[in-house]
């Protein structure tokens, strides 16, 4: 099984938001995606691209993603925030979702940030402990809070 | 006593990080600011800026301030993220946070983003209560992961 790893292109945004979809079922809330593909390919390729995203493919096919963006912390600087990483179902437990995080987390490293950030529902164990195994801060306490303007 | 609002310029920045201190002191954290001015400097006004801001200035002093940023969803889009709301002590209890807030509020839905999201401290009880007037949705279960290259 060879693995390639390359950054995302204009022409990945269908299959990518799929991913997106997939990982939305797992989390318990498919109907919570209502991005419009149009809206996904013009933050990522238009004027002033807001996220960049690698895909993992394998004989051609795009099977996992780590999507990604600036966030800017008052108190650490420019760090990378992690917003997605999804491997698709058939393709999981064979290292692509490791492969994946140690290259955005080389990105982050090589962008001079000071830091890599993401968040983690509290009952999803396994990646828990995946992040465990790297020097990650673990941090509860914080509650997201939104008001949508639909 | 007249408040004026006004986006935060370049030279705003010294006092814009001694309000952050004076948070990251409220928030048992004073040690955690690391951020040089140089780096908050040019994150805000170099090139590819990353953040924005607006003060609250009273008799020519700045007593408060809004930072936010785009941040990325894969579900909803764009969205504004307002890192951080800060009034000094003195001038708290003034309505002051309110009018910075509905600022922000309102540059969200200008800019035609699907919404505002932040974080909160579970135990900031006053800023739980001051959210909940709005049509905010306040959600538990995610933990903030973080990987330091320092």
């Amino acid at each position: 099984m060879e693995v390639q790893l390359r950054k995302a292109q204009k022409e990945d945004c269908p299959r990518l938001l799929e991913l997106v979809k997939e990982l939305a079922e797992y989390e318990k809330a498919p109907k919570e995606v209502t991005v419009s593909i149009g809206e996904f390919e013009s933050a990522g390729f238009g004027e002033n691209p807001v996220w960049e995203a690698y895909v993992a493919e394998i004989g051609g096919q795009v099977v996992g993603m780590a999507l990604y963006y600036i966030r800017y912390s008052t108190w650490k600087g420019r760090r990378l925030y992690l917003e997605d990483i999804i491997v698709t179902e058939k393709h999981r437990g064979q290292g692509l979702g490791k492969l994946l995080f140690d290259k955005v987390l080389n990105i982050s490293k090589e962008k001079g940030y000071s830091g890599m950030v993401w968040q983690v529902l509290d009952w999803n164990e396994p990646a828990i402990n995946f992040y465990k195994k790297y020097n990650t801060t673990i941090e509860d306490g914080w509650l997201n809070a939104s008001i949508s303007h639909n």
